[in-house]
């Protein structure tokens, strides 16, 4: 007799992310520049306070926070998402605007991702990204047993003429029905920090209508750090280049803007996708935590929201700053050093010369936690096919740390760089 | 071109019931003795303020529940929840206590049991319940493409000798290998009210191990109306009587006892299974609200949760009486009538003459709707393997209703009944 775990729980296990965050913790000391957590400091106490106390002003109003919800959320949070979509991107887009029952929410944005996965994608399909992606968008596609395949990138996002490339491939191997979503972070992107030029959008996006052919090819649009710039100008989202609104769908999530601990995300679904992303979620938790959601709701319609989101813009402004200009004196001098420089979100791209190797069991890995820094390795956030996996490149978060340790953090990184080259 | 939905989109779709619900509730005179929500009159609105203001009384506490947690959960919620079980289950315990890292946080119990279920299913394996069963765990199964068989019940839970001949049914047709786990509410379950007793519980434990030949075949405990008893003594987790504490599953929740809104749940997990539950955990929601943790902490700590569950069994203790005293004065003289009188959780089962369907589109349940009242039809709450599905057969929840609205309910329940006669 032998225990015997489900495929599934293969397919989930052994995210190496989590081992190596565990063993850098062991280390208290370590200038952590690896976690994607967001600013302590910049976590909301004051205005959540106010808006429990709004939810508690009403004792009907606070017994129905405290019962159950229905699956899809409550209505006046869902209006509120709608109603801040109409403003950011109502007056670009060609298509149709999305309605009520489109928006769903749910336990972070990381929720509908799944949901959204799993409702299209069997073992064996494939959910194409960028090379290199989320990495914790890497994980939901392996436990559902799909294949990611990765499609170049540059400084504009992904680049349409390697996904057609990609797509035609796919194609000719016979495997072009299994291709069921593009997932793109079209938003300073993690971890490349890298903003999707709305050409490439409408370029993304007509190539997911035209590939097409037996199955529908959704794009996704994590848009989880959208309101983190802190330079330039916003995008309008994928959707508004999606003329018949029935390819796109975006996760949108208040975790990086407002607070990860409410945990309270949406989806806008295209509406066939609106059944199956709710029967799934149904079965799985019987409904999003109600209570959060009526807070989250108040937090919007006390008006703080857009002021809480400006002070969280300027805290990370100066850290990214602080990080590029470390990048500058440090890393400047170090041959064949190079990195991305983004306009907002959390992370920062550095690549290294081919022959240094980043990953955890290298030598620049062992040697920054000696110098005590830590990073989260570029390979990590490769799809497994499509494009070479670069060993040579690194993740750098700038979101926890204060100026001052960010600015010790590369200098100990550098440090550790010039050990090993 | 055609949109095509993943399987498991496919087994997760058609939940009967979401149907019948929206069509009730289009009628908002009817009387729901249908909905198993919990009474908002005892939603815990002062012991929650209260716990939210300790929670805010220190600037530092309230950033940490706005910030990410971890996957298992919050220690200190953890670790009251672990001295909960010491105090009630630990003298009776034939096997090892329960650790720390064995007890998961979920958002509900709802989501662990779909954690352990898809941890330990693949599609085409068995889940055995008694028939009927919770019905939700039925979708969950579904979901999965997991098999439901059905073994049968009486007024003591599962008849172990019809578990052991179901299992020996099940080798003889080679299918032994593909049961993962017998699924077991234990404490007035949900549909039938009944509590298994404390014999039962051991044989179908050791039932289980016996029969766990090529592959461990898990029992899961799902504990959701334990802390709703009205009369008699509590009875022993099922996990007391697992010799080596590695058959039995817990599943815990405050949603019934507390708050379904705030949706914190527990698992309490052999060993083995805790990697693999938080794999799929992490890849799912990335870890459960965090702040809802610490906020259901506080409330622990502040010693007010035991007053809270106190209250909240008075009512629902008075209002099992109206429902029972109702059945007795309008149900008793109808012939062929009969129902059951749990001493706990939130459903009375009433079964018809078998010539009386109760089903959705019957006439029965149609004409309850015309007395203004509805019930779920026990049809959905059966496995669809095992054992005849009974078609004549009521699930009357008395959580929601006042008792004079509940004995209204049961009159005109009776008035359709008659009519159908």
């Amino acid at each position: 007799m032998h225990i015997r775990l489900s495929q599934r729980a293969g397919w989930a296990g052994g995210q190496p992310i989590s081992d190596l965050m565990s063993r850098a913790l062991e280390n208290p000391h370590l200038i952590s520049l690896a976690a994607g957590f967001v600013d302590q400091q910049t976590l909301p106490v004051e205005p959540t306070r106010r808006a429990l106390e709004a939810v508690f002003a009403s004792e009907a109003e606070a017994r129905t926070a405290l019962q159950y919800g229905s699956t899809p959320g409550f209505v006046p949070l869902r209006e509120q998402i709608l109603e801040r979509i109409r403003e950011t991107d109502g007056p670009e887009a060609i298509g149709p605007p999305p309605t009520l029952e489109q928006i769903v929410l749910t336990a972070g944005s990381n929720q509908l991702l799944h949901l959204v996965a799993e409702s299209l994608m069997d073992p064996g399909d494939i959910a194409i990204c960028t090379s290199p992606t989320y990495l914790v968008f890497l994980g939901t596609v392996k436990h559902l047993g799909g294949r990611a395949v990765g499609v170049a990138m540059d400084a504009e996002g992904m680049i349409p003429d390697s996904l057609d490339q990609t797509l035609r491939r796919l194609e000719r191997a016979g495997e072009l029905p299994r291709v069921k979503l593009i997932y793109l972070v079209p938003y300073f992107d993690n971890p490349c920090g890298v903003t999707t030029s709305q050409t490439r959008r409408a370029e993304i996006v007509e190539l997911a209508r035209r590939w097409s052919k037996q199955t529908k090819i959704h794009v996704i649009e994590d848009a989880a750090y959208r309101e983190l710039r802190y330079a330039g100008e916003d995008v309008p989202s994928t959707r508004t280049v999606d003329p018949d609104g029935d390819t796109v769908v975006v996760a949108g999530t208040f975790s990086k803007s407002y607070s990860p601990g409410i945990r309270v995300g949406w989806g806008v679904l295209p509406k066939h996708l609106i059944r199956p992303v709710c029967d799934l979620k149904g079965n799985i938790d019987f409904g999003s935590p109600n209570f959060a959601q009526h807070m989250m709701a108040k937090v919007l319609e006390q008006g703080k929201y857009a002021a809480h989101v400006e002070s969280v813009r300027a805290g990370y402004r100066e850290k990214l700053q602080a990080m590029l200009e470390s990048a500058e004196e440090h890393f400047a001098r170090l041959p064949g050093v190079e990195w991305r420089r983004p306009q907002g979100g959390l992370y920062v791209w550095a690549t290294l010369p081919e022959t240094i190797g980043a990953g955890p069991a290298g030598r620049l890995f062992n040697q920054a936690i000696r110098e005590g820094v830590f990073y989260v390795p570029g390979e990590f956030c490769y799809p497994p096919e499509g494009e070479p996996i670069r060993k040579s490149a690194m993740r750098l978060s700038f979101g926890v740390q204060s100026p001052d340790r960010i600015r010790q953090g590369m200098a100990a990184l550098a440090r550790a760089i010039e050990h090993v080259m």
